[in-house]
């Protein structure tokens, strides 16, 4: 595209957006959001965006609600300041866990949210991992859909001594495509974990599917939030024989009791990229990958035209 | 409608919800709202809407983003759960005041809201005292725009002993004709604050224009936060010889140092309806006036297919 | 909905569209589909439906494109011809399956055939087992998915003898969650078949990952075509020591070299729901279970307003 | 944009899109309008619009029907003929004054007009001083909202000897918001007319609010069409005691009596831009003040991506 | 449908609306549309919809633009005041005849009037005779297609003594079709007139196809205006041996020098429906035919959810 | 436009396409077509899109559902691949002849495929001679509509020895207006036949209108597919005196018994360009005219803004 490249970000991870505009060679973009009295956000643009190939970086870390709307906003706003062509950059699609109807009379929300991205104005849009592939379908407009399979393996790969005898583990039934990917990418055996959801934050398992016995074992899935799912699951591995745990996630949103339960977990280790920005006391078992350089690179090839699939197949 | 009614509430005004439950002759209807680790909301009717004539009840109060988010999840979940009808009953549309583009590059927001309500299915809304009267207009579904207006006369008609020797008080040249329009029904002269707003908070006052010496000045306004604005008219109209001062406000949103100001004031008493919950202390400077049967009235006329416009003219 | 119940069917599935008519009570609805010299179609109804409660019956069975198309015409012609609701059964939705970008410059053709059912006017779904659940967020108006888990799980139950000595497999991992669904209503333990897939036809076994020696396997998919991964899953068990293997599907298509397949394959007996026609000969390992009833039933709940949810939880 | 700028004019106000055109150095496009024998409009393009950066100049004067669907059709005809971009370049947005509910059963028909543009196919709207600054959020494409207010200034900055004996007034309580910014921008005090409306052309005055003594009052509104308003509040300066009256508007529509009112009140002058075709007889006391540079120079920022508001503040 | 039916009338044709509602019992709704000073209109209902079931009548007779905006905004009157269902009520849909780009870069205003008024917000259309049957194509939203055919098959039956002996005319190519079928219905042979169209008034004849000599010649069109095309194909007639020429039209718009030409014409009559309202002199050669019953009638069906196309096959 | 041209093919009609290309000097585009053991469709682009100026070449030649799907996949598939534009180039739109409700409860299906095309993603359409001018009206995106005029004046120009004693005849009433355009390019006569359609296949005829004896007959209409009217046509021709009969279509759709009947027919040629594709034996009576050089103009001038109108006018 021969408008001029403009990066922009939301308030929920100003460093990754810094680091993104760094990689591309161009100032990160002025803009502002302040709130009101009676709580309503005011964004507004402190440059001409005319005719500009804006992107809008944002991710839907907590609060979730004020990153949406705010995101809504900035779209809102860039698309009436006559930007040419506007992109949603989201790193963390939090929502995409709300992607079918698994109980009566619930929403779609990740169906609904991207409508409202849509009725704002987006006319891309940029992410990464999101729950299920599937999610990608909700939305009309063009999605580029990155994957932190290689950062992650990558990791596995320099973190473990003896990758061969290595296992990769889905803690649950519903990410095992994933985690298989990883698996052969990697040449290893898989291995997963039956549980059954009683709750958002509690899950009873059912037993370890697949032999992790004297192995590492390599814990993959999308997202780690309470950590309740991963250190029982590290448990359900150490009890079946598994010699050295570690995990990593795409999305590190870390809440609660997360940390300290990490902490104290027999882990070895537990890695997240920075599409979440992490704003707990540093601990020596987190280890933080970035995908900075993978979102500068899709948001080159975006504006310059050229194929992003290429990227990460 | 030959529908059943069904009326349900979001999370920041149940009392409000209920009280027009109360006044229909109908039960709330079940329904929760939770919030899973990641922050991410989560809402689900609890009974069935198949082909009913469904009512939302959500006031735009902080945390605004959490209610607004909220309230179209429950349009989104109402309609795919088979509503014959959604209406939008939204006492207190917050971002009714981001209505025009008074600085380069930001978002008419109120009707990026009125959008987003649309786009989640809304089939109506009830609303009452918006900012302007233009954002009726921002919404192409029908809107029943309410105004608190005749309440606010009654009080005013019932709390001040000289009626005829009071004059009503806009405190900003905006406001002047929704205060002209209480000043003819109470057959009052008018006065109005020539203030510059520097910020959301802070204005400077350029002085009164009309005449409230030695009279009773009756301060009208839609919408109280900070208290700001209010005190400082205060200040204005005592300094140009007024008696003594009241206020009424449609909405009460009371934030920050509200309270304190209102106390530390010379005003003899400010008054607001309920369509924001009040949460804080009491006051005994602090009056509630009950929109709940007004609320009550128009949904049951919209149901039963009757005017409503003929409730408020 | 106070307007008349009114069935109709397209050519895909005659059969199916008369038993739910005759459940329901109602006469089929007079329609005819003729096709031009030059290939096209003309669909005309030949009965009034003027504020009908119309619902078209037609499974995305092969010839899927004149089925599709067929649909759509027929959907369009509902509306223009003023009935009140139109609803599109759609038993099998073929597309289901091309509900993700797993390759690059592909339709999300479950998304597209959702937005062209759409455009031609259906104001529901009702739809049985999509091949991922995510499918139903594809649609902006209401859907209502059915399961043939309960049909399923009551064929197993009533044709093995000794239930408790079987094991639910799942021939690919991206079908665990429904496996492991049916595996907690019968209380049986889970396996699965980690596979890759090389073509739309192939797929070469990577093993077993669970325990079936000596067990009765009992395998659940949701589709079967070519019957290909079928046999190989067979013979995966049988050299893991399963004693018998059943398996079951919502969706039988039988496409090719299917029937041959499962007559000389050492599986006793394979079922399938009769959303699909089958149009082959008579073969003594197969079994129909048919979902005439339960879509009888979902309509006359969509049609009475009730809930249809209760149905299948 | 790099497509060619082309300017083309419907027939209400052809010397103010040749005075733009000139301004831009480029030739007014050939275009024809006719009526057929049955009252219908034929427009027609007489040159190639392929790709091209279009901007169709109308304002919505008397015969506004006419002017409406004639824009309408222009606008639809580029989008058809492939222009690149069509911009409605509205100097008059008439129906602006119907962007409101305030009687039961009417139309908020500025919103209405514009969905019919956006309808039509606009891709942008530009355009002046509208009634309400709201009416710009009833556009869902990007709007540059013009504003006369410098023009008008300037005007009477040379007009008036003693400016600083002057006494800026709006004729309605309505238009204060804009008299304010008027007001401020010459720091002059401000004073306006508490009048009631009863009709469309009549109103009832309740009194000034405000001091003009022995000064000169500088009306200023959006529109004078009949000028009774105008005539009515030079009237009640004049009881008042102001020594002299001038007004400026930014719609000069003149219909009816205007001029032989304007000619027989005590007011000095009357000025207006030419955003409206004054056909009428040349009078002593009417100015027009062009905006052609101005509508020029907004008109070359759009094409060229340049920033527009930093015109107009 | 079981809501209210409701009657309105624009200002076209208000005695036809009158004659349907008569025809219907009941009585025509109340409205009003005036004219502000700058020549927009107003309209409003003096009469609540809330849950109608509305028809508003409009020919879109001269003036057209006046009756198609009055149209437009009672149609968005009526939505945003809760009817429940709108319906446009148009006898004579002028635009109809620019259906199609018989030049470069004109605008098909046919289907351009039929996306403005689904954009207002019409539910469905009830229209007669529309100059090509594709015109239907044009709107999305159901239309009833009124024929005036058998009105005016019965005209001619009636008025024409020998019958047997006449011959049904077109007076140009295009028009075939209609005449063919009347010329079917009355089992009469068929001539046309192979004009070529100078301009919108004026065709030059390249001569008859067909027989009339010693035959009464029936002339039939959609619509007759200035009666220029009319008078020539007279005289093509006579010079062909034509006895007696009649012509009938569903579409009397007679404007110009019409009535004239018709009565220095050697035509024996000309007939045309009360689609559009008759505002000259009477003349005795001028029949008019009601359609009142038939709209009445189409209305009542549509009403009641009765099949309306068994009224004119 | 600044963008790469790339021609893509559907699976309908390559050669055309490679001759496009071949005249345009581009490659023609790398896709593949499968098709799942389902009978779902499944397209992919094997090169990158992005930014590209798309044009999909695909007629709707029989199999008509299939290429009609895989068209709007290909379209689908090209949006969300960011190609920049899409045009859909369908030299045979077979669906134009169902384009008017000639019987009640029937599809506009030329209207609803329209509406799935623009659902799909296209962004314009190309096409040739659809079956009435109106269908244009359809798309509300651009649409250049060529027409085959001059290639078969051409052809009857070099083939017929004695032009001047020749005569155009429309086989049906319907098609007149394209005949009388032909007629007067080549200053010819005009002749109709007044046929009366039974079905789809048969038609009776009533006889011909206009003189054709001891002359040269020309038969021109836009598609042939059983050519069952074409004989017939003829045989009343022959009946009628007519020395030789040359008929030429656009569209050579040729079906079932068409080449049989045509060679026994006494007709001397029959001649249609190459937007179907022809694949049965050759025929000595059968002539192919090529409107790809037509074809490739017209997405050469749209490739570059340049005007396409020009080309047949």
């Amino acid at each position: 595209m021969d408008r001029p490249l403009m990066i922009f970000s939301g308030q929920s991870n100003v460093p990754l957006a810094q680091e993104i505009a760094d990689n591309l060679g161009v100032p990160l973009g002025k803009s502002s959001t302040e709130r009101f009295a009676n709580d309503c956000l005011f964004v507004r643009y402190e440059q001409s965006l005319r005719e500009g190939d804006v992107f809008i970086i944002q991710s839907l870390t907590p609060p979730v609600q004020d990153h949406l709307v705010e995101l809504l906003m900035m779209i809102d706003a860039a698309k009436s300041s006559s930007a040419a062509r506007v992109t949603a950059v989201i790193p963390y699609y939090a929502y995409a866990r709300s992607d079918k109807k698994d109980a009566p009379r619930i929403s779609i929300t990740a169906r609904l949210v991207a409508d409202l991205i849509q009725t704002a104005g987006a006319d891309r849009v940029l992410t990464m991992t999101l729950h299920s592939a599937q999610v990608h379908g909700f939305f009309k407009i063009p999605v580029d859909h990155l994957s932190a399979e290689l950062v992650i393996a990558n990791y596995f790969a320099t973190r473990v001594d003896q990758l061969e005898n290595a296992v990769i583990v889905a803690p649950d039934a519903g990410d095992l495509k994933r985690a298989s990917a990883l698996a052969r990418r990697l040449a290893l055996p898989l291995a997963f974990i039956d549980k059954q959801r009683l709750s958002d934050t509690e899950v009873t398992s059912r037993g370890l599917v697949g032999d992790v016995k004297e192995k590492t074992a390599l814990i993959i899935d999308d997202e780690v939030s309470t950590a309740g799912t991963l250190v029982q699951a590290v448990d359900v591995l150490k009890q079946n024989g598994a010699e050295a745990v570690y995990a990593a996630f795409t999305h590190g949103v870390y809440v609660g009791p997360a940390i300290e339960r990490i902490e104290r977990s027999p882990i070895v280790e537990v890695a997240a990229t920075n599409t979440c920005l992490y704003k707990g006391q540093p601990s020596p078992k987190l280890q933080t990958l970035s995908v900075g350089p993978l979102f500068a690179e899709a948001i080159w090839r975006t504006h310059r035209g050229e194929s992003v699939s290429s990227l990460f197949t």
